[in-house]
């Protein structure tokens, strides 16, 4: 099969299309043909030697995808089945193979496209503002980096679930992005402090800053926020006054989806089908796809990720 | 009535019992007859003027007693119960002001002394360990200053709930009790690295040292542990590595008990008379009484804290 393949160390313009063995499969694992594969910013610090690869994953880069189940295994499902699947990785390729607990049915209307889009997202904010943070009707919820892929899915799913959703973004332009879909507070970091703005009253906080935001994200926090990083663009390392933090009965978590093991990711796309598939059936979140290429561009993808251009998500159609 | 009153701010030696009015019931309060007040490491504080009184709150110490409600005031409580009270403040005295939710029955065959040991830990270690951290049969949970008043407790609510429990202490001596409590491992953190004998191995972490230790909680941390700070013996600013709290998938939560509103603290004295309980009943929980003073020795008990040389608490009879 036709893959993605790194032929320089920590070189992601050496990306190229080269033939590669099809998978094969394991217990419980079906084989997908691809139709289309997300591209997320993991897959970029992947190809810069910054994100190792979990033991056991395929070394293809891609973390999402859509197409066709050709070959069930030992499972039950149906081949020829249309799906979306939550990888480990392998998703820049002809095809993947993907444990049965990872499969989502694709929403109705949606392209391979669309759906290859939506799936880290989804699974990434579901989990941790869900599942872990709790985000309750008329909570006040922080989303940094609105206008990114996580940012546009985030503040959609935030206005679905009846919370007031407030964003950092980099631009008038991001902001836009942001206001169009539902955001009620806009915050352009390079002008305004959002710990000033939002002082004593985030309830919840999606971060992917890190150690650069983390005292300001405590002043932001209200009573018992939770606030959850996903992403260290700003570091790893800072300065954490706990006395901050108990004033507020404030909570820190910091997780990544990709280093779950096999059960705990089935646990999360099940619940995420179960409480976010209805949002997008009923268009409350629609992908917002930035623009599409071919896979042999994926190269080109990551440099654009890297530049920092995108607004919502690029994907590669196979 | 009688009180503990200050005379000197800062001065804990300048507690004496004093004559000054009887609280006054606001709605939803019932009036308690003390009969045995807890002694907290959060009195010596306040007496030092680390510890700001909630607004509202009495300015008298004392955060939880046994008696006998002496006025039901507009509640439908019976005058003549015996009841153990979770205070904002107030206990060092004769009488004491109670909203009815922090009101809890007196375990049966329990003296009033062994009543008032138990409410503020017994609330203090459920809300953070049970309800927040949602300690799971089989977890590591490791607890930090085991020989104190919420560590003799915590050993004990670990074993009842079938888990494993490691305990670091500063004396042998202090290890011998926690052992006798059920503690399962040991550490003089004077002799040995706790982060290193439990490296990747504690799922839930109660800490009491703050940001002396939270790189070595972050290390002992298990995959998805939750460490809950709610002390800060070792200082408030600690530098947080995010990284290594992502690669666990940690959760961090600093909390205190008493600045909770009365809503919030009906629903946790509530939730802890449900589940703790019957553990106090079944003597799967004794409260570990280090001695019993009498009220107006306040000063003396709290420089006995002070001193560290308290094994479990201190109860002053009124
Ligand atoms: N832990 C996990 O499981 C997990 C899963 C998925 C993604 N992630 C992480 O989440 C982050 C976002 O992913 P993504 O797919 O949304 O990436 P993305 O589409 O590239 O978006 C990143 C956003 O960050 C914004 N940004 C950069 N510096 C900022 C700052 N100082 N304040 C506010 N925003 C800032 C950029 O917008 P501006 O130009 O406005 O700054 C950009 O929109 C990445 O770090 C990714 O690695 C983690
Ligand atoms: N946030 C809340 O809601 C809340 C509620 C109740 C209590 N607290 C806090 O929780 C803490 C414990 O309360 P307590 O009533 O149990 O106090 P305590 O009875 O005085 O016990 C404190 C313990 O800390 C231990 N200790 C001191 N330094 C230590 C270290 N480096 N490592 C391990 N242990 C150490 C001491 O034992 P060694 O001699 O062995 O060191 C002592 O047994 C206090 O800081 C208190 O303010 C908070």
């Amino acid at each position: 099969m036709q893959a993605i393949v790194q032929t320089e160390e920590k070189v992601t313009a050496s990306l190229e299309l080269q033939e590669v063995p099809v998978p094969t499969l394991k217990p419980g694992e079906v084989l997908v043909e691809v139709k289309a594969a997300g591209v997320n910013r993991a897959d970029l610090l992947q190809t810069q030697g910054n994100y190792p690869v979990p033991a056991g994953a395929s070394e293809i880069l891609g973390l999402e995808c859509a197409g066709v189940i050709v070959d069930a295994g030992d499972t039950g499902q149906t081949v020829g089945q249309e799906v979306a699947c939550l990888l480990t990785g392998g998703g820049y390729a002809q095809y993947v193979a993907v444990p049965e607990g990872q499969l989502m049915p694709i929403p109705e209307g949606y392209s391979f496209v669309e759906a290859a889009s939506i799936v880290e997202v989804a699974c990434t904010v579901w989990s941790n503002i869900g599942m872990l943070a709790g985000l309750q009707k008329e909570d006040t919820f922080l989303i940094h980096g609105g206008a990114g892929g996580i940012g546009t899915f985030a503040i959609q799913m935030g206005k679905a679930l009846g919370v007031t959703v407030a964003v950092t973004a980099g631009s008038t332009e991001k902001l836009k992005t942001c206001k169009n879909l539902g955001a009620d507070i806009l915050i352009n970091y390079k002008e305004e402090d959002f710990a000033e703005v939002l002082k004593n009253k985030a309830d919840v906080i999606l971060d992917i800053i890190g150690a650069k935001y983390l005292s300001q994200n405590v002043k932001a926090m209200a009573k018992d926020a939770h606030m959850v990083v996903i992403g260290m663009q700003g570091g790893v390392k800072g300065e954490l006054n706990l006395g901050h933090l108990l004033a507020k009965r404030g909570t820190i978590s910091a997780t990544a989806l990709r280093g779950r093991d096999e059960a705990d990711k089935a646990r999360i796309v099940s619940s995420t089908v179960e409480n976010i598939w209805p949002l997008l059936q009923s268009k409350e979140i629609t992908p917002h796809i930035d623009h599409t290429l071919p896979l042999a561009e994926a190269a080109a993808a990551l440099q654009k990720i890297q530049d920092g251009t995108i607004t919502g998500k690029l994907v590669l159609a196979v």
